[in-house]
């Protein structure tokens, strides 16, 4: 199979649209459920505070009877009782009383405002006060946060710090989260060998792809297992037939075998069925994608930067959906401070180092360059219907740490 | 203890600095070292690539035998010899001869490009070509990526995937990088309960905290243990004191108890020193730190959204320190949908929703509301100095996810 004729960016991305496959779900300890996606709405079992709660450390009083209290016309009250954190007082708060309360312990009944133990002084039981409040000051009102039986989060929602905070307070133990989908990563290559300080065969290469994909793939909250295989069909087609067996995704890199075109789209093509094999785009050209077995087989280059950009504008969306999560690039614009050339009918995403208002391509691009991903922490995007820019025009932009997970 | 009097927020954050640790470093193999920060300066132990390096499945040859070939205009050459990736061919390319040459594989001598399959035909070892080629087309020069002896990545970088490709390719399968710091979390507070389905006892409160900070250690590089300790001041002297010689950080979150000022602080105070208690910002004014048997102890609000606030603004910057990376916001300016009043001598970190150009504060701003946190996706900062902005300024914003490791 040969790349004769190139898909569209959009037509390719549809292909893989249509197929996109969502995992199943499971239900885990909420304390493992930082940065895993919802599969479940959250409806609250409790509410938020689940009384009216004090904000501060001092004295619950009623808050009209600090009326006209001030440092030069201090008004006295009577403690009636103390209450810490956790303690419930059933007492209730009549006029001229007040009880000591500490923050978080619940507002007795009667009492609708916490004067703060700094606008006081004590002698026994009598409570001196220098200040006034308005009733409901420092009181946390009961469900400010969250109302029990309310829906407070959807099924989808990424769950962040602040959500998985949220979902403890609403009564979740445990949550139910999309699984991780398992990536398995096949890499082939007759020319690479492991990172090594010793001298390198002659004609040999340090395969870095491994490295690259396997934490991209776990930028995107799937899991990764590396396999290696020879650039012979056999040795292709049995790691492609039993990752299909075992794993949810399977990427390829390289398998460009003397003669053969792409040995790892002759092997998709026989397992399965191809999806698309050539997308017009810089880098990642030579860019496949296929079934077997129900599983899609994403076939990157060997190249280490095509590779990675093949990844982001292919992959990610791919297993960012399959665990529940939308994914779209979060383009922004910047001026150019370089022209940019570009051609028509093709889409570009351009290495680039972008600051607050400028974004400037990294000057090496060669797709064998893992410098110059290194340098860059942005692509600027040209769209195929743009024949490039000049120096001063506002262009596509999208942050590399836009892309993780 | 009390907060008297409050630091200013540069005061404190210097009083910080001041006190920051920097955890040891380690030596793991490189396939565990994505998002670690480098130790050690990387300098290459190989070119990369080793060799001249076809970039194309095709012929390899002498760019000027092909100049003058066209689709009507062909010309043919003798295929002498076939290259795969990964085999090393010594033969020299003589005039009018071409090698068959596979993606990846290195060039041979005398060629000095590579003209692709596509646009060529061959009869056994007759190789008709229909275009011309440049020479050092379709050929990727040894070393264009790294260069052997060089130093391609210094000491505090942080490694991204990208990163991870090039230490590779430069021959380490080792790496020496900073130590994941290892962070004890003490919750305090006789009012919390664990997340239930259950009806809660009266005046108990569930645990969010622990969760969240959890998180939020977790990302910023760090590793977490969470702990409990009663309100008391035994209690809680005996959990910090413990952390304090197996942990690098102690945090803690609330330990008001009644009648005894902030504990916590008390307890920091007894076994070391207070750096500092109480800071003019909103929310977290009662945030403290200080110094016990040499590490560094953070005393957070019981107050969920106090606590993520105090985290971001006190606690981020340590831990990513700590590691040998470098940390501060990054903030960008946006136009102000609302009208934010403030207060001059105080900073606020307020809650806001963010899009491409526009940032709004999030309306429920009590510091025990979650959801607030939820709603937002960054921070107006407003300095000091500023009384606050009007509805149209441009403000400072710092979003989220640029805090996170």
């Amino acid at each position: 199979m040969f790349l004769s004729k190139l898909d569209s960016l959009n037509d390719a991305l549809k292909l893989i649209d249509e197929n996109q496959l969502v995992v199943g779900t499971e239900k885990i300890p909420i304390r493992e459920a930082h940065k895993r996606v919802l599969a479940e709405d959250i409806i609250a079992y409790h509410n938020s505070p689940p009384f009216d709660k004090s904000a501060m450390d001092g004295f619950a009083l009623k808050g009209e009877n600090t009326f006209g209290a001030s440092q030069s016309a201090p008004k006295t009250l009577k403690i009636v009782d103390a209450i810490g954190a956790g303690d419930f007082c059933d007492k209730i708060i009549n006029e001229g009383e007040a009880i000591v309360i500490a923050t978080g312990a619940p507002i007795p009944e009667g009492a609708d405002a916490v004067l703060m133990k700094e606008y006081t002084t004590t002698d026994g039981d009598e409570l001196t006060i220098y200040s006034q409040v308005t009733p409901g000051e420092n009181v946390s009102p009961k469900a400010e946060d969250i109302k029990k039986g309310e829906k407070i989060l959807s099924k989808n929602t990424f769950i962040r710090y602040q959500e998985l905070g949220l979902i403890a307070s609403a009564g979740y133990d445990t949550v139910e989260v999309f699984k991780k989908p398992r990536v398995k990563i096949i890499i082939t290559g007759n020319e690479l060998v492991e990172p090594t300080k010793e001298e390198i065969d002659k004609a040999k290469i340090i395969n870095s792809n491994q490295f690259t994909i396997k934490a991209m793939v776990e930028d995107s909250g799937a899991i990764a297992d590396i396999g290696h295989a020879g650039d012979t069909f056999d040795e292709v087609r049995e790691a492609v037939l039993e990752a299909s067996k075992e794993y949810d995704v399977i990427m390829t890199t390289g398998g460009t075998a003397i003669s053969k075109g792409d040995v790892v789209l002759d092997v998709v093509d026989d397992l399965g069925s191809v999806l698309f094999h050539g997308v017009s785009i810089r880098p990642g050209k030579p860019i496949g994608a296929g079934i077997v077995n129900d599983k899609v087989v994403f076939t990157f280059s060997g190249q280490p930067v095509a590779a990675m950009s093949q990844f982001d504008i292919f992959a990610r969306k791919f297993l960012f959906k399959m665990q529940g999560r939308d994914f779209n690039f979060e383009i922004t614009k910047k001026e150019a401070m370089l022209k940019i050339p570009s051609q028509l009918g093709r889409t570009d995403f351009i290495r680039s180092f972008t600051d607050e208002n400028h974004t400037r391509h990294v000057l090496n691009r060669g797709s064998g360059i893992i410098r110059s991903m290194v340098e860059a922490n942005s692509y600027i995007i040209i769209d195929e219907n743009d024949e490039g820019y000049q120096k001063g025009d506002m262009v596509d932009v999208v942050f590399f740490n836009s892309l993780l997970w």
